[in-house]
């Protein structure tokens, strides 16, 4: 069997188009801070009428591709994990196959894998278990995770985002899976779903989903630790992992996610809560489990007590999911790239343990070991590669109105068909991908921005027969 | 790694309301013989308003769980495969969850995979990946294909069909993978898509997708061979396995499939072919590759040399297909469902050849190797369990002027709220699951027709929070 499968190299991708969230508070009318302290996030990313999760996927794969200098026909597997939909039958990973055709493979297992935010973790574990499989063929699995997140108009708004990201996946890989320490909670719920096959706009019970996230999170944890413990035969506790990622809708919840964990383990009499914590946490001993949910108190006073472990295990994994929201599928992998990003040669020899959450509703906590690993598959060329202060440095703010005269179009386009878009891509780096038409029979035509030393390479890509 | 890992059980469900294809070519005004002969198929099953996707793979689950005596704490992973689209968000897998959750059991890996067809196939490879990897915890996989097929009025509306197959996986299979012999072809086309998120009915290319398929199974079946050649050092031909399952939209495409393998067989000079048939084939040995998926007359003589081998490799497999339709993902899965009921006593130690295609596309050619197994897990149990026989037997045929005014009934309800349906379930089975109800907040209602013998059992199933 293949060993120390794990992620070898990761790109990310997200929109050069954003909104403040302090502006948009302004503009929504809401309480200063709502969005900025009460959601806990700064900026937003978006697509405009030129990008969409196919767009951004090609642009991501392409780019992977070409930085970690991976030859397309050495990929055996591709497969990704999305919620936004544009066709309900045809898989965006068809889209993709573009790439490889062109090359002249097309022996390519693996389709799209769907459930709200979760799709991507189960794509990721797919191509994982494919590696470590008898039907691995020796080559490169691709996973991913591209989404456009957003919201009717109203309170769920600001928590919109637009992201893809590609994980390269194989042996002896920097970033490994401990696949024994994981637990999955799955159940049915009907917390944030899309049953308005018309509208890109999900239905979402926001008070609900945040519930369903905490004790999704109580139950995972809960299998982890349990399986740890039978394994390693030793109780497992927070001090146990060095970093903690979360599903990141909004930094709020991650917060109060970590100060969960906490309050876990604080119950569970665990090591990692010394004698003064213990003494804050006691008056919330006796709570019912829907008590301690409900409970603001709890919220409050576990937040402050974890907030020095927090500052240390979580918030190197913030910064891309504030700056540009909730990518769905991609939210959490925006996380650990936050991490790579920002803590990249202290890595060596960490237990990263993350948390993957899909409304409806579909959970995993899962645990992964990092070495330095070897160039081109090395945490130090992740982070060369992802390049995400640049990234971010170089987007281009929208004020409000103009960000919702960009969703109102998108609305209207959705599920639209015979309508060429404004080709706009003044704003797009060189080798982006854009959508130029669709056409009467909904087929969807996309080119390439091409990049200024490789102009003789035509960047449009033809249309399947 | 586990051994022998493959499908220990299958259960079959499908709709007991179908339509005569010889009634709905009189009703369409059609040429005699056009459905029958033309497509070669006898019937089509389809859902009234009480069934769907989800209701029927409720039903199927449970069928199976009980026929073979699985705890349902013994499943560790739970995906299912489909292209029927009644949330973008929530997967089918989370309703499943449903029956699992009653029993204490939420630690259940998998979400739903798609691509139009080819999802089940995608799910299964997925769950046998997972008992060989190291994440496998001991338990077993169940993978559900579920779909409903219908069109809209026109040519393409006798090719729909409804089903739901579960097939459990594990090690010490009595259908094993031969995992080393596969090929997959995967590229972008447009010959079958849902970009009308709000309608049930596909846009469809009836002469492309053939075309795509063909080409699909070219190319497959020379990365099997080639795989083939490569392990064992010597030819692959169709002499090689005992039987050939065809993914079957109706059967005319099965019979020219099967014809196109003879004809690639013969392009390679293969043993399987013999003289007589090089004769007749030679006058085709000079067409383009686009020429030979355009000629009548290759169809025609190649089927003709092909019908022996025909009779024997792959009649046994099209009764269900030919019974009930078309049922995506579901169909690939009735065929070998086809073969065990009418040769299971004879299917120990044969090598079946399956093919797999989704539009849009992706398509894999696969090797199973069967053994007689082990009670509950034998053929012959699967055979017993399934009751192919007596299920087509009892079902209740509909003049195709009632067929016609159903799927009005579904066109309308098709992502439609707050309507309650009719509760008629006298026609469905003891133990059968049936929708009840969609609330103004597009949340649906399920219970199951209580079988006679435990009435005691309350069988509506609550809602998730």
């Amino acid at each position: 069997m293949a060993k120390d499968v794990g992620i070898l190299a990761i790109d990310i991708y997200f929109p050069p188009t954003f909104v403040q969230q302090e502006a948009l508070e302004a503009h929504d009318g809401a309480s200063k801070g709502k969005y900025t302290i009460g959601l806990g996030q700064d900026c937003m990313a978006f697509c405009t009428e030129v990008e969409d999760v196919i767009s951004m996927s090609l642009t991501v794969v392409t780019s992977l591709l070409e930085k970690y200098q991976i030859d397309p026909k050495q990929i055996g597997r591709l497969e990704v994990g999305s919620e936004t939909v544009i066709d309900k039958s045809k898989s965006i990973k068809t889209f993709l196959m573009q790439i490889f055709e062109k090359c002249g493979n097309t022996d390519i297992e693996g389709v799209d894998s769907t459930n709200a935010c979760y799709g991507g973790t189960a794509a990721l574990f797919n191509c994982v278990n494919w590696v470590e499989s008898s039907s691995w063929d020796g080559r490169y699995g691709l996973v991913v995770c591209t989404d456009s997140a957003v919201y009717a108009e109203g309170p769920a708004r600001p928590t919109g985002g637009a992201a893809a990201i590609a994980l390269l996946v194989g042996p002896d890989a920097p970033i490994t899976f401990e696949s024994k320490y994981r637990g999955s909670h799955m159940s049915h719920a009907y917390d944030f779903y899309k049953p308005n096959l018309a509208s890109e706009y999900p239905v979402v019970d926001g008070k609900l989903s945040q519930t369903c996230y905490l004790m999704a999170l109580d139950s995972c944890y809960k299998y982890l630790c349990s399986k740890y413990e039978r394994i390693e035969g030793k109780q497992f506790s927070m001090s146990d992992a060095d970093y903690f990622v979360f599903h990141s809708p909004y930094n709020k919840l991650v917060q109060k996610s970590f100060a969960r964990l906490l309050y876990n383990d604080f119950l569970r009499n665990a090591s990692s809560v010394d004698e003064v914590a213990k003494e804050k946490l006691g008056p919330f001993s006796t709570l019912s489990s829907d008590e301690s949910y409900q409970s603001r108190d709890l919220e409050k006073v576990s937040q402050q007590v974890a907030k020095p472990l927090y500052d240390a295990k979580v918030q190197p994994t913030t910064l891309i999911p504030k700056q540009i929201g909730n990518t769905y599928t991609a939210s959490l992998y925006s996380a650990l790239a936050s991490l790579i990003h920002s803590k990249h040669t202290k890595l060596a020899g960490k237990r990263v343990v993350l948390f993957s959450y899909g409304s409806g509703l579909t959970a995993t906590m899962f645990s992964l070991k990092l070495n330095e690993g070897q160039n081109p598959f090395s945490l130090s060329n992740i982070a060369t590669v992802m390049n995400v202060a640049a990234k971010l440095k170089s987007r281009t703010e929208f004020p409000p109105e103009k960000f919702v005269k960009v969703l109102k179009v998108n609305e209207h386009r959705y599920g639209a068909k015979d309508f060429v878009t404004s080709k706009d891509i003044s704003l797009l780096a060189s080798g982006t991908y854009y959508l130029t038409e669709v056409d009467s029979m909904y087929r969807r035509f996309y080119a390439q921005k091409v990049a200024e030393k490789s102009r003789c390479d035509n960047g449009s890509l033809t249309n399947g027969q």
